[in-house]
């Protein structure tokens, strides 16, 4: 692959250099380089491939007819209607989880965590169908999945043998839903879900809807877990609502423990409901990452494809309004994603992967409040999309020749 | 003006019918119908135009160098820096109103209602300035000016008096300002505010940040006052905090009056702070407007002039989902706030100002969520903007001849 050369670009609004790309990687920010392919840039404003933490990329019926939503209000009913639709329509898990995953790409996000369904009446059937997707976007898109219980643990016996099974036949992460409030029994859910965990040395990322108390005793018990098998930095915990309607001793309590053990907070800044507090988290050194959720299913009509976007909505539900609370809310899409996550070689430094976004905005505050059309997207050092549209898949596999 | 007939155009996303419209109104909704000027719509969906019902023109700083907002929390810093800000950086509130009532208008809003700061130090200009900008937009946008005194009433002596001359200048509608939590005073204040509006016969539209029992109090106060003037159905009461977080029996007993007295309530759905339930306030026969509040001011930097953005805020806030959920987050930018803010003939029935917003949309939920690019915005039976974009002023000015 020749070197590529970005002229005139503005690393996160700060002052104009030039970017110099060699193979995949960063290898020079400055003046004066030199490559046979550049691109001029015109001081757009340079932005490091985001980050998407939370998706449900199996789930999608992104590009579909409409899905007519006629769902009860609770969680239980969610989870009953979305397994009878499945078994009902012949969703394909495959084709859906690559149209969104594409669509996140053409959109900058080169790195993705998705939880994918695993339970007992569909058994691994997404985890194959998005190991595809995962396999197909190799090299343009970094893509870990996360075998997911989204019908509980213990309550339906026999997912924990597809759990075991799903880690390993190549799922990055093991997943969990609500050790009291679904399965029942928070210290049992528990114990099975980091014994797996362990003895394929993998991460955990549990979605914890819990609320108030409930949650936080399930996070008491989370966290000592963590402790006592050493898993510090390789624990998230997705939604953590308890988080955001304890009273502020108990959340100081949790988020001193969990800087501690270096747990992270995965976050949606749902609008609708109490959410960790991104400034107390961070004030009590607690890294937050961003994520969409699902987009478009039977759970959600809403959603899109764009971090930006989710690192503004994460903004407005934190009330995050100065310049210096804006950059914070674009970390969650960026840094702060590929902390929790685990993602290595993120940012804009050299010897990084060169993943970025490029886009016309004043500054990075802008860019999140705005969420401008992405004019280039590069990943691995190639650029896969221009305008937010994905350039062709022969181009894509191919290396990239022009400006 | 010629007849214009829209061909094949889905209303709200029912069947596929032509729409004629003669002169300004729509004149007849069916088939076999024919005009000299045709537009052929493809079975795009049909909306009617939209409606903001709270905004801050005058404040706006759409389209100028980003603003680095170090602004302090409290809403007192908001108010105090932007009094300082203006002083300093001679504002231009005419040229900035015109910018962002003019991308409104390309973005289907037709009918919008803006409050406009008056205070001691700066006067009327921003009452003349928007003036001035309702002025220029007549028959494209029906502008409503509310004479909004943004630093209190009884806490700076001379306000009252300019709002007076405000509603005796054109304003449209009386505004007021948290009459405990700003004013100190909350009887006095609304005995004032209500005077003033009563002596001119204008409708009233009260800003209520105030939360809680705070709240509450002064809002009973206001409804005491709206029954004992005979002021049914011409006060509306702007983001109602209150109705929030006060009990549930409590909010029963606000509701309860205010839909008799028919109050509405404006809500811009905010994800940071409680806000009245859209649900609860339907369900009581409350009608729920939607409004931006400020765009892009020393206030806040987020915000876009697209009514569907907003609807969507309000939908993520309330947390709807279901198809039927999603149609009452569109009539808070449509019905609702043609109702709220008293704008006449609004909507897709014969004898209506034809008005319309024509997008890609597979039913008026998608549009919601999917916020897709306006294809032709049509005000008062002139195509006004296509592909979001305003057409010349000059065909503006002159009459629709093409497709």
């Amino acid at each position: 692959m020749d070197d590529l050369l970005l002229r005139d670009v503005r690393p996160l609004g700060g002052r104009a250099v030039d970017v110099l790309v060699r193979g995949r990687v960063i290898a020079a920010l400055g003046s004066a380089h030199s490559a046979l392919t550049e691109i001029r840039c015109g001081g757009a404003l340079l932005l490091p491939g985001l980050v998407e933490s939370h998706a449900h990329l199996d789930k999608t019926l992104w590009g579909l007819p409409w899905y007519v939503n006629e769902v009860g209000p609770r969680l239980q009913d969610r989870i009953d209607n979305e397994r009878r639709f499945r078994a009902a329509s012949g969703h394909d898990a495959g084709a859906q989880s690559l149209v969104l995953a594409k669509a996140f790409l053409a959109q900058g996000t080169t790195r993705l965590r998705t939880h994918v369904d695993i339970d007992t009446d569909a058994g691994l059937r997404h985890l194959h169908a998005v190991l595809a997707t995962r396999e197909a976007l190799r090299g343009l898109m970094e893509i870990q999945l996360v075998a997911f219980p989204q019908s509980g643990l213990l309550r339906r016996p026999g997912t924990a043998d597809l759990l075991d099974e799903a880690l390993r036949l190549g799922a990055d992460v093991l997943g969990g839903l609500d050790p009291q409030a679904i399965d029942g029994d928070r210290r049992a859910s528990l114990d099975l879900l980091f014994g797996i965990a362990a003895r394929h040395g993998k991460p955990l990322d549990i979605h914890l809807h819990e609320q108030g108390e409930e949650g936080a005793a399930t996070l008491d018990l989370l966290l000592d877990r963590v402790q006592a098998l050493g898993m510090e930095g390789r624990v998230a915990v997705s939604h953590g609502f308890c988080l955001g309607d304890v009273d502020e001793s108990r959340r100081a309590q949790l988020l001193e423990r969990m800087a501690r053990l270096r747990v992270a907070v995965i976050t949606t800044g749902t609008a609708s409901r109490p959410v960790p507090s991104l400034l107390a988290c961070r004030a009590a050194g607690v890294c937050v990452a961003g994520g969409n959720d699902g987009i478009r299913d039977t759970w959600t009509p809403y959603g899109r494809p764009d971090m930006l976007e989710r690192a503004m909505l994460i903004g407005l539900r934190n009330n995050l309004r100065r310049d210096d609370e804006l950059a914070l809310a674009l970390e969650t899409v960026t840094s702060a994603g590929a902390q929790a996550c685990g993602f290595a070689d993120h940012g804009l430094q050299v010897g990084c992967r060169a993943d970025f976004v490029l886009v016309e905005a004043q500054n990075l505050q802008e860019a999140v409040v705005a969420r401008p059309e992405r004019k280039l997207v590069i990943s691995g050092g190639r650029v896969v999309a221009r305008q937010g549209t994905l350039i062709s898949s022969a181009t894509i596999a191919g290396s990239t020749t022009g400006a």
